[in-house]
């Protein structure tokens, strides 16, 4: 399957079972998830590993950050849609937290 | 002059002049600034030096960033308005660039 | 007491008490706590935290990385010798993990 | 060529042209650049440059930080040889500065 081709409605319901901690977009445009940190030193910490494995995986995200929260929202951008990059990011996402 | 007091009508006014490449909401609740690098990489390495200035101050931004574009909006959260530690945050987010 | 002045002799006793998982130099002239993480993205977060710890506290490491290690040596250049300011800051890195 | 295989000896003589600001050691053992910023900011801010650049070619370096100076001593650990590895993620550094 071609990582950049937006996923099926049916992977759409598959990723919200591998992805319970993200918000996704029912019609497949995007998928959010928020975090919250004790303090700016924790979300700081965790966007910095965050940028490392986006670089490495040539894929960035679209991201907020106030203080302790950090929003992270996901979808590839040369079609707008939600594609294997987004899953494989977010997946490394949650392995950090 | 308290750091933390919003800042008076004359005072957002001078502040226009200081800081000319920020966006002052004319009431003084907010300022913005955006920037555009070459990449992902510059864009994050600009960010590390944001929050290391913003953790030295004790005075973090709310702050988003897609790619190579970094959007910054300064208020004092205590009061929702300009203070005189945005002026001071912005001075030096200046000098980075 | 003064921050950057030499710590006594005692007060190198009662640091390796309060710091026991620092190595240190018994005439009191630096110590270093080497850690290992599970991998890069882990050993770079905790870097960039303890990048903001230090640029907040205005004192710096001198500190080496290699993949999943980080090796962190304190003492006040001003006098070349340990000082309170070295405790402080190996006080907030420990609180980091 | 492979880029896990250590550089000829020509390879080597080849490196300190194209690589003049790094010290090549000449059995081609490792290779070092020195650098001096203004402050911890400038050094903390090219750091993670650098280790973008390291994660997402998965080779990372050995390097040191003391307040303004960041000392990086790149070798191929497979080997503890100077390999193409080396020499591409070096090209990659001087391109930041």
């Amino acid at each position: 399957m071609n990582t950049t081709e937006p996923l099926s409605t049916e992977d759409i319901l598959a990723l919200s079972q591998s992805l319970p901690l993200w918000r996704i977009e029912p019609s497949g445009a995007w998928m959010q998830r928020d975090f919250v940190f004790k303090d700016f030193l924790q979300a700081f910490g965790f966007m910095t590993q965050v940028a490392l494995l986006a670089q490495s995986q040539d894929h960035h995200p679209n991201w907020s950050n106030v203080y302790s929260s950090v929003s992270i929202k996901l979808f590839t951008h040369d079609c707008s849609r939600l594609t294997l990059k987004d899953r494989q990011l977010a997946l490394a996402i949650d392995q950090l937290c």
